[in-house]
């Protein structure tokens, strides 16, 4: 049997992982530490608070239905959650038009590309239904998938010559559900990725699905709350480097020049960042090779203020998805707070437009300089805030880890397989809403129980638990009829010029830096 | 002007690229200090002495024509070079049936298949003419091929319906050339990879080739010469992880807790393995994301010995092109001793086949029993050697770092762009024989030079360098008429089934292993 001793068990968290890996056994007695890197708690979640907004998430904030943990938490610490608007209609801005639409896809216009986009939904939607959410690589055709990129499943699927308009809006759809390119992620791990967090309509949609809501008071609350609970054995600025198993106890130096002895280690980072730290032994060959082929996406978060809402005054929420190959922003929604003030507009930079963005300087890219417009109007924006994940040393980038076809069948099994007596945490490790808040609490809780388990105090059986359903937000199905509810009508094909003003305020900041940025760029 | 205390320039080096760039430091009048992680020198080459083999190359061995930089190394320290036997027939094995072959590539004999394969060649070298070796992301093409994996390009090339020979040779020529697979890498950096190391002759041939030749008395020769040149300022088992640029000197931390201080560092590691160290500041969003997207390669090398090279007295060099999917290695080669000693043959087992190998315990993959053999014959090997870069926590696998679709172009430019005070070598960073022995050599050099005219020492214009060709190991021409010369009559078809013979014994220890292992693998 083991006997514990005080620090019986080391966390490196980058992440809510970490934190709820130690909540979990430190409320069945056991005496966690938790390293974190930074100087902050929350890891990809990140909320600022200032004069200006209140407060901010410039990192993981949307929530929605079917995200049990991170809701049962919330509710634990009595951090509210609210309604993101979308109450009036959406915009989606193609071809330098805005076209209003209602719903979670925007609709296609030409009825041969429609049933191509239509087949597109339908088809992901059946492929991932073979795909084992905890093991993907077992999938009857996990090999096959795994060969393709999504650029190239999108080729095979959508075959009508007007598809042009559906391949833009697939490519936006993985732009924006995993901040990288169609061409650079395996087709298995991408219909995993969206199965596992309920289909293409619960991942994409906010109303019942995954932007459904954000927390009052900011995501980083959650856990800020952890960690106060957790109290002084949480040591922040504490990066781990060194991780050494060849004696009784498992040896973790940090950079701080600290060592902590523990009996477990639960590694909660994602997988690349266990790069950061030198192994004795060495890791078995195919972690040692899955952590450097499992990169973090790439995205920059950024929120521009207003002084009224005044999208909403002329019938638009503020959500707006725009397929435009100079607009740096692919994804907008209203970002204002749940009582109406602090009007705002939140939007994506993702994928190549982040990358382009991240060659230009910091001053080059996003200077605002209010003073050098002599009557501000409502749409003239007020303050500006934004967040480049790319250059984070330990989150590498953000949302979470893709894997480049070829990579999930080879590799994939060993992601949460435990290496000694170090465990594996953090999103990319779930089975449900891997790459979410919700999949780091699902991480960090299943890692905590894998030690109970080993340390005898719960069955094999008991590592891995279903929530219950949250009542305060529960979700609705998808009927099966809703592509019929949404047949656009010829009718509805305007070109609503008054949005465009929207939309061109939205992204001035980035817009304008982006096209300079061009003229600069070697 | 820089004035330069001693310990003046801190190289981290994984590999003789770090030696490289001390080495000529130091004959400009530098101070270079030269750390190196692993408790030897020499990086990704690593020859072991022992009484079995006298000494035995486990990791890069091969050089060939057009490497000038190795081959003068080598001729400064009187290291001097054998030719890999290539005298007798090749063998083609595919289909359980061995075909003998002489030349480079192994015939095809459909009249169909061969024309696609003849073309195959001609595309991938008039492809990789179009693209610039020092920025393959300017190709006028450079977008649309790195969308593209080498899969997709060979599905593209490769068009009659007998092909599948030619598939399945291809498959192998991207297994044998960077130990991954088709459909894991961008069709533009393998291209480019192919074309900087001369062509598809030239890389993938031995005599003419890349595996021309062999260092008598092992390639890390090169590597302890320069080191013992360099004396006390290489330490050894000195792994860097942390660099701090945030002071008037650079400061860098080891895990033996020694810390140095210098004006300029050189990291010579693999990019990926940047990761090992905590930067302050960190570094820039691209090379941030970068280092999480350029994995290794995978591959074990093994050597079996004989008591006699007996496939030699049967007409057979010992060059084994295997095509079946069970067989563990793919290619062999005749790794006996110059004067004939030592018969050896040297097997690689590349990407898929690594991994599925990693899967399994080192006990499980290799044991050889010679003692349950009552009658050993002259194909029973007597010893054997291997070598799992997989495992290496300080290389994360070999040859070298490959690009899957997307990166080079978003993010190779970044590759050796001076952050700071910081410079990179390591022969992903090179333009000629880039992942090879010369490759590093190059990159060391380069960079070197790159702090010499920061320092003022040298301008601009000197920092890249053309090498004057060997004398003694001068490269021919490939003739363009090699497949005319190559083209195979019915009367060759034949099916020397005594050639099996061979490779069973050659293959004897992966295959049966292999097969146990599968049974056993979960």
């Amino acid at each position: 049997m083991f006997t514990l001793t005080s620090p019986s068990l080391s966390v490196h968290s980058l992440s809510r992982s970490g934190l709820s890996a130690a909540k979990l056994l430190k409320e069945k007695g056991l005496s966690p530490v938790v390293l974190e890197a930074r100087d902050r708690v929350g890891g990809r979640t990140f909320t600022v608070r200032n004069e200006q907004t209140k407060y901010v998430d410039l990192g993981g904030a949307y929530i929605g239905p079917t995200q049990n943990r991170i809701l049962r938490l919330a509710k634990e610490y009595g951090v509210e959650t609210y309604k993101v608007n979308e109450e009036e209609r959406l915009v989606h801005y193609v071809k330098g038009k805005s076209y209003p639409f209602r719903g979670s896809f925007p609709p296609m216009w030409n009825p041969f590309a429609l049933m191509d986009y239509n087949n597109l939904w339908r088809k992901m939607d059946e492929m991932g239904s073979e795909i084992p959410r905890e093991a993907p690589w077992r999938a009857p055709h996990a090999e096959e998938w795994d060969k393709m990129t999504m650029k190239q499943l999108f080729d095979k699927i959508l075959i009508t010559c007007v598809c042009v308009s559906a391949r833009r809006f697939a490519t936006l759809f993985v732009n924006v559900n995993v901040t990288s390119e169609p061409h650079e992620v395996s087709a298995l791990w991408f219909l995993w990725y969206v199965k596992q967090c309920g289909g293409t309509m619960r991942i994409f949609s906010t109303t019942n699905g995954g932007q459904e809501r954000k927390f009052v008071g900011g995501s980083s609350q959650i856990s800020e709350c952890m960690a106060k609970e957790l109290g002084e054995c949480v040591k922040m600025e504490s990066p781990v480097y060194r991780i050494d198993q060849t004696g009784d106890m498992v040896e973790v130096e940090t950079l701080n020049k600290e060592t902590y002895r523990a009996k477990y280690v639960i590694v909660a980072t994602a997988p690349g960042l266990n790069l950061k730290m030198h192994f004795n032994p060495e890791l078995p060959p195919l972690r040692n090779q899955l952590i450097h082929r499992v990169p973090m996406g790439s995205v920059i978060k950024c929120m521009v203020y207003y002084r009224e809402n005044f999208w909403r005054k002329k019938g638009y929420c503020g959500t707006m998805v725009i397929e435009e190959e100079e607009a740096p922003i692919s994804l907008t929604l209203d970002d204002t707070k749940p009582d109406g003030t602090v009007p705002a507009i939140m939007g994506f930079i993702l994928a190549r437009k982040c990358r382009k963005l991240c060659e230009l300087t910091r001053e080059e890219s996003f200077k605002f300089d209010m003073s050098t417009n002599p009557q501000p109007s409502l749409a003239q924006p007020v303050h500006y805030e934004e967040k480049n994940w790319c250059e984070e040393e330990y989150s590498g980038g953000c949302y979470t880890a893709y894997f480049p076809p070829g990579i999930l069948t080879q590799y994939g099994k060993v992601i949460r397989k435990p290496v000694g007596r170090l465990y594996f945490a953090g999103t990319e490790t779930a089975t449900e809403w891997s790459g979410y808040m919700e999949g780091a609490v699902q991480a960090g809780e299943r890692a905590a129980r894998e030690i109970m388990c080993m340390m005898g105090r719960i069955p094999q059986n008991q590592i891995w638990q279903t929530e219950p359903e949250s009542k305060e937000v529960p979700p609705l199905p998808f009927v099966t009829t809703f592509w019929e509810r949404n047949l656009p009508s010829v009718g509805g094909f305007i070109n609503f010029l008054g949005v465009a003003s929207v939309l061109s305020v939205a992204t001035t900041a980035g817009l304008l830096a982006y096209k300079k940025g061009l003229l600069t760029r070697s």
